[in-house]
């Protein structure tokens, strides 16, 4: 539809004549700026940008966009991240047995809502396989118990080096991720089924049902060692009444996590999410 | 508007026939239904069912239906509640120094939008005196320190019986009510700024802003001795994003508060919300 | 997860004590009551209810209930529709080349989320077919063209006919069905891709796109000859600001269209809508 | 709550390096940059910005800050828009006999929710006097006959002259305003009562309920000669039912008309809106 863009998120300490310098720098290579979005969080006293710029005319060849962009950022002091938007990364779906966000990944991964490659899904039961064989993705039964789960999770880890993965997503994995694991690969979104931090850990629609609420939500966040307790990207929430049993709030809960996780994705996938100090400028 | 109606709510054991019996009852007496609504909390196996009929043609006379439904409550082994929504309550608002929720509240009684009537609003702060004088409204300040709590409470108490007030509403008042007080006047509606159970006690907006939640909420709910942790009657939401400081968090909190608190007390006013067991049943 | 349930949709004039006769009805035949739920339109005169009732335990034995049902209702000059929880209905969906709706509503029938069989998927182009494969779901391929439109429309009348079709559903269905059709099969649900009745008719985001609005939405509604003009029974809606092109207003719209689509078809068939005078009334 | 800031909107043709440009002119200048957003109407070949720093420590004298402003449009081609942010814009506003907005924003203008002063609320009908008294706010009423319509109109104009108003805002004020005084005074907001274009015209509230819709809109848009079809600025909906009647439709419509309007005023005099081309580009 568009032809490739460079993104460049950047983080650094704040200081005058910042976004000059930057688009300056774009600018003096040529580069023609489709988008540029800043943020200053004054408490912290740091400068966050994105600017997304047209490839084709950029005067830098590709391969030498990143060293570039990175001397930029330590003349600033700060950190760059640099992604082409043709790079479509590299995203490894956990799953248990509720198929509802995988399938909904995989259809906007194959209808190309979610710039991704999906190479591999794993899931700790056996469940989910035929679902991923009809949008031909590899399953891969990586079985948890609590004896074998330090075993599970390191075969999980070479799975994920040896696809070449970039993300990994926790489509309704009902595993908690160790900390051990989390050091080797940061790089995780999960869903969880509460309006955080509203109702972390297990059973979030029971206890928001015993708890009376009148809305429900979904909280897509970068998973960290404390569960449920890293930085958030999208919440949804859906309207809930006496009516509603636990297995409709479930029922309901389904949809607002499928949007809350895609929407998230998609964030992280367009680059527009930037995390700092425990949450996130998302430049939408 | 429309001519006055009798509004019974009732909660009883669960059995057969019950909607039945009900509906026979007021066709028996003459009544002509507006509304009927019913639901089975199968769990608990009760029985709440709130109907609304014609006050004029009903045979039985005005005066004489509440102890009749309370006979009709008694051979179902459960409680009735009985009101006439030409009965506009009499609400007591206590508020400390936010306008906000007091001004919504006081436009929307004078303009009928909510039934009541406002004999009094009490305040620790003396603020929001000339607020409740364009309006034409007692305004009386009892001062709260830690060491006069139990007694400002007590001059509260006697104010609410001196106004014959049948409803008190928390319009932000930074107050926690005792125990005691409650066990004496338990007819509390309160307005919390999150999403409850998020966010519980003191600051809630620092501290969603903290956690860099997407989505801020405020919670109308009936007050109990456990602070934060009465029947949900409504909850709102507004978005939010990196950009929103503390002050933008409390600045698009105070539309949602005042729609929470707005639509709660409407619904009480109008009897559609029967509380049992911690929770609400809400009949809009 | 539940018992069979018998569910009685009715209207008729209003007069007092309807709800006392029906639900005495249902109790004189030893039916326990799960949800009644009933509307007066007082302008029309119009008296709806929807009851639902056990279907263990009741007095009448299956067969003998639709007769029953609508004897009643002749007694009270109305009209009655009689459904059991535990029939899923015979639907078919139309299509033409998108996906998002089909999928959506395959996932939702095969997860027992929408209590229906789809019997065959009907589409106008033949994009589809093996995305009704993997669900193991027949696709018949009816092409249509200016010329050929009203043999095509004939041959989809004979195969809804053959499969015993109860509803149809287009899901994203770029055809106008003619009033010939809709007079033979008249059960037919739409997902138009506007918040009617804004950008009734084609291309919808283009023009809601020119007009600058700040929200677009989705209305699933009945089909009626007039075009999306029909009772409406769901809206859903998504914000939208400058910065999204056409092609964004049409990736965020799928979201809207699958959801309005996907809760407009559930409460179709858990029999809570009720069509009258070109509107309806959902008893959610 | 924070010192001034200087805020620069700027539309010209687009061509690259123009962020470049701009920020660093502001740097040039030894501004400090607070918020800079951008946006390319490629259909358009139109480039828009928004950038806001700080007026403290800036180059340029206050006074010479609009010319220099100026002349850097013309360099690009295009347009600019300087405003102070410490300069509260004087704003009329008009009603007619409804006062949930009139209240609202003269609410929010005391909190200083709304940077604005209201010198005069001018109205067509006397009933709103006595809530201006209350905020001190002077009423002039300017009664509106059919043959007297364009006398009215130029008595208007006059006081806003007088008054040195900058916007005129229409909260609720049942007149169309014709091309005649618009020409005169381009800048007004109105609130419409319909989710725009749904609705156009009289009596929308009525029409929808008409229609059978299940969501009703408010829209705030900038007046133009044709009915309802200015630039928008702001959406906000509120689910309806067929429980509601005319009058509930009417009453939870105050609520969105209130929060629409509010919010495009804001948005307004924050200097966040920049019209163009029929539309709006909303920098929040």
């Amino acid at each position: 539809m568009s032809s490739a863009s460079v993104i460049l998120q950047l983080i650094c300490p704040d200081r005058p004549a910042l976004v000059s310098e930057l688009a300056g720098w774009v600018a003096a290579n040529g580069g023609n700026i489709r988008h540029a979005d800043h943020h200053t969080d004054s408490g912290a006293g740091l400068f966050l940008s994105r600017i997304e710029w047209d490839l084709q005319g950029f005067g830098l060849p590709r391969q030498a966009i990143p060293s570039a962009a990175d001397s930029l950022a330590q003349r600033l002091g700060g950190e760059a991240q640099l992604h082409f938007s043709d790079d479509h990364p590299r995203v490894a779906i956990l799953v248990s047995k509720q198929s509802h966000c995988l399938l909904d990944l995989l259809w906007r991964a194959r209808s190309g809502e979610l710039p991704m490659q999906v190479p591999i899904v794993i899931a700790n039961h056996p469940d989910l396989e035929s679902s991923c064989k009809e949008f031909g993705v590899p399953f891969i039964h990586v079985p948890v118990t609590r004896e074998t789960k330090a075993e599970a999770e390191q075969t999980i880890l070479e799975l994920l080096i040896e696809h070449r993965v970039e993300l990994a997503v926790l489509a309704k994995y009902m595993q908690v991720l160790s900390g051990t694991f989390l050091r080797q690969f940061p790089n995780v979104i999960n869903i969880h089924h509460s309006f955080l931090p509203a109702f972390k850990g297990a059973q979030p629609y029971h206890r928001a049902w015993e708890r009376g609420v009148k809305l429900i939500g979904a909280t897509s966040h970068y998973v960290t060692e404390e569960l449920d307790d890293g930085p958030i990207i999208e919440q949804t929430i859906a309207h809930v009444s006496h009516r509603d049993e636990v297995q409709d709030l479930i029922r309901k809960g389904r949809d607002t996590e499928r949007l809350a996780l895609a929407r998230a994705l998609r964030l992280h996938l367009c680059r527009q999410v930037i995390v700092y100090r425990g949450r996130t400028a998302v430049f939408a």
